[in-house]
């Protein structure tokens, strides 16, 4: 060992029985080469639906862990119908479960976090010179639960089992051919990079760019697993991952992205004393509730008026939670938006440059657009802004930072 | 511990969201009686099918290994939906699948045999007072690899887990009311019974009696489990299956089935030496093949006619065997006849009575019916005949020994 590739292939090259046998053609090819390999497949195309709609039937409010239980067939399926496809190319194969390849989790039903990798057994099944596959978005707690690791599953499986293996590439299957600057969708002038690094491609994720989730990108970047992103449909060469690019001191805006699974809350009118944000940060992290952007600023009334972004999934159990903490401290009011989005642009060096940022905001500015929230961090400046202004406004930030002509080339 | 029941629902009782929650409602109902409650699901009514038919796009004739892999999430989409429709009527629950429930199984792949079941994890469920649901007809083998029971694999898990729980009853719900003394779909005038004995039962569901599996009874008898079957539909009272009635000392025909599931192998003109028959079913036995009669006969040409029966599915399997074994032993002609159905009686004291055999034999000669193979136990006389014959044969034999009007009280 180590010869090691770990493929991953998302729900639409899963999607039906001639692309699964697609699948299984390109990883063979892989094997022929002499790579061991190891494939991580997440749920054919529809089957996560199908199978909530069967749960939504008996029960509109289900436990997460008896979710769990019913999800987690989904790439069961997958793996056994990938292996036999593989299988009826005279290849050796097996088909190990979450569980079966090691990957225990916390007991975070619908949202679990990978605690531990155990691969002796895919060690054991590549010693025996068979392609193993993998069931991606699934794990198993300590105590013998069945888990799923929420949104970007798979991918997280993928790489955590490529760092685990101490595999030499990790490459992640989808149905684009790369990174874009932009969602070609809607920016038909996007442009595919060759290369990103880590902190930028963790941007973009983040930023809702779907082809990487940001969980994936980050444990790629802690465990140094050298990341591609391809298409399934077609041999083209994709994205490379890599480390930053250190001799690349000007600054280079890589991409602009919008974010419309968002939604912001506002606790307004709470007293201007110490540890109440605390408080209520606490209380949303201990349930689970991932916060994007945080405002806090003094009103005119002397108190103070905190507003957070969460992903719209989020949203009822973040108006709940700030609801509760309104009853106990006895004061402020919750004020819900759902109509917004997130436009940012990602790029190496944005922090020192007053010119990127001048640049965005005029851009919005002559829009007509209004900007209600504003984070930035060392590669990234963010705006939540109106949403019925988004799509127009990606394009034209695009365009104001020459992405729709630039040499993408690094 | 204990006063645990054990009860099993088959496909039919679990076809939909309507029957799911219905059965939801008895197994709360039993619990709210102060039982403990561990129930036992088949997957429900059609999915096995449609993941056979999705496994056959990919590969004709995939692993065993693999289609357990696959048809397991049959069973596990069952107990997660029951498990949530429990859920809804505001109960404890938790859905196991077989690996969790500690089912522990041999290789056999597709037709796999419970080797030890460890309950603690079902007991320490019940403990903290839940609902234990189980994922029937799989298990999973010390090495960590799915399995499944094949034919009556629930039912056989359902006992089982009686047996390791102790528990004072196992209920098998399914979609007739309880044990006919016939097929009441092809014999109207059928009677259902309050009891049998496990001897009778066993011999009845050797026989196609399909209500139970042989598997589940043998065992239901070698660990002395209180079983019942039941119908999910309604609150009839259902079929006991008790020890033997030890007073009953007259000849009693308890029941005429069908098997049509069947077909001859007949391996002509084999050396008649010794052993030749023993090295033909070790082959077979070594395959897993189940063989049913027997009859060896020397021919007119001094050599020996070997002919055994055997399930339908088994056929191509047997016949690939036979002819392997033809070309070994250098001689013998293997000939298949698939048209033949098995008609027995079933009864306690059928070994002594030369009457009920003569009328058996009478009746079927009375409609013309060649009798192509016969075998006798304690309690069973069955007969090979052409298939076109057999629901009438059937009909008319029910007639021949007072069964129609029976009273099946005891």
């Amino acid at each position: 060992m180590n010869n090691i590739i770990v493929q991953k292939y998302g729900g639409t090259s899963m999607g039906d029985a001639k692309r699964i046998k697609n699948v299984a053609n390109r990883i063979v090819k892989y094997k022929n080469k002499g790579n061991k390999m190891v494939v991580v497949v997440s749920a054919m195309g529809n089957t996560t639906n199908s199978l909530i709609e069967k749960a939504k039937e008996i029960n509109t409010s289900p436990s997460s862990r008896e979710m769990d239980m019913l999800l987690s067939t989904g790439e069961q399926i997958s793996i056994a119908l990938l292996a036999m496809a593989i299988e009826s190319l005279g290849e050796k194969v097996v088909s190990l479960t979450g569980a079966m390849s090691g990957i225990y989790t916390d007991q975070n039903h619908k949202k679990a976090r990978i605690n531990r990798i155990d691969p002796s057994r895919i060690f054991n099944e590549l010693k025996s010179d068979k392609i193993v596959i993998v069931a991606g978005f699934q794990g198993i707690t300590f105590d013998g639960n069945i888990t799923t690791l929420g949104r970007g599953g798979s991918d997280t499986s993928s790489v955590a089992i490529a760092a685990a293996t101490n595999a030499k590439l990790c490459e992640i299957y989808t149905d684009v051919d790369g990174v874009y600057s932009s969602d070609p969708r809607k920016v038909p002038k996007a442009q595919k990079m060759k290369e990103i690094s880590y902190d930028e491609m963790l941007e973009l994720a983040k930023l809702g760019a779907s082809v990487l989730h940001p969980r994936s990108v980050e444990l790629a970047r802690r465990h140094n697993v050298p990341l591609v992103v391809k298409s399934s449909f077609n041999d083209n060469e994709g994205t490379k991952i890599i480390e930053v690019n250190t001799n690349m001191e000007k600054v280079l805006i890589r991409g602009v992205t919008i974010d419309k699974n968002i939604a912001r809350i506002t606790v307004a009118n709470v007293p201007d004393k110490p540890g109440v944000a605390f408080k209520l940060f606490k209380k949303l992290a201990d349930n689970n509730i991932n916060i994007d952007m945080i405002i806090q600023n003094l009103n005119h009334e002397n108190s103070n008026d905190i507003s957070y972004t969460l992903s719209l999934e989020d949203l009822e159990n973040g108006k709940e939670i700030s609801n509760e903490f309104c009853k106990e401290i006895e004061g402020g009011k919750v004020l819900i938006k759902d109509n917004v989005n997130k436009l940012s642009i990602v790029g190496t060096g944005i922090a020192g440059s007053a010119e990127v940022a001048s640049k965005l905001f005029g851009t919005l500015y002559e829009l007509g657009i209004n900007i209600e929230m504003i984070s930035t961090s060392e590669i990234k400046i963010s705006c939540i802004i109106e949403d019925n202004m988004s799509d127009n406004a990606m394009q034209k930030v695009h365009s104001a930072f020459k992405l729709d002509k630039l040499e993408m080339s690094n």
